[in-house]
């Protein structure tokens, strides 16, 4: 994946989580995953497809921080566990966030259309992806634990 | 989900597994899915995606079942794991079987596009989707084991 396709991740997940959670986040180096295991607690997979892109935009986050992000964003006491509330949640970012990354990419002619969210609860959970194109991971920190967006976006 | 959207999930199931894997499968009766843990041991996930639909495809086979699916689609001994090569096959067979679902619903004037798969590892992971149309379970038997396959596909 080229810069042109990867930057509207990094600008996406910022404006969202400012907007929503009022929560500052900070990218780190990305990197090419080099193995299968869920990196978060709770992790949304969105995918998207058009005739010519397919991929899938992965988002996983520390329990830590999701729960700091959840009672900013509902304005809450900070919940002790990742119950029900918090995993529709995290579908609801992942499909804010890639659909953020559509409207970036679409005005430089790359468009697609986004599938429902899917959201798998555990730690190093295994997740593979059926894509010749790699995995980069972004990393993100924040003042109360980190996060990652995944994604693979290949043309067909 | 209404008939005519579910039926080509059980067409091309059958006819996927039939032509790539010699296997004849027998549907069981669907059911709306109250749970959200993975059914078998290795689950292919891809998304469905147009301006008007959007949803999830689910494959999940017990070990036993897609250890021999495999041994027939390569010719092979059955293998006693699942290795990498049976999660890109899991992988594989959900594209195609996606594939035939999409072509047949084309037909039906439901156009969409399909998303890169992704595979889980694991019985029980849970798995919660973002949407708000019922998961249909539809159970399948083989003469070495079960898999089900997941529907979700809501119009926006």
């Amino acid at each position: 994946m080229d810069a042109e396709l990867i930057n509207p991740f990094l600008s996406s997940t910022k404006n969202v989580l400012k907007t929503m959670a009022h929560t500052d986040v900070v990218p780190q180096k990305p990197s090419v995953k080099n193995h299968t295991k869920a990196i978060g607690d709770i992790t949304g997979i969105v995918g998207m497809a058009s005739d010519k892109l397919s991929g899938s935009m992965i988002l996983s986050f520390s329990k830590s921080c999701i729960l700091h992000i959840l009672a900013k964003m509902f304005n809450e006491p900070v919940k002790d566990a990742i119950d029900n509330e918090v995993v529709d949640a995290v579908g609801e970012l992942t499909n804010m966030i890639c659909g953020g990354v559509k409207a970036e990419l679409s005005k430089k002619d790359h468009n697609f259309n986004i599938a429902t969210p899917t959201m798998i609860k555990g730690k190093g959970v295994e997740i593979s992806y059926q894509n010749s194109a790699p995995t980069i991971v972004i990393p993100f920190k924040t003042d109360n634990g980190d996060f990652v967006i995944e994604a693979n976006l290949g043309s067909l």
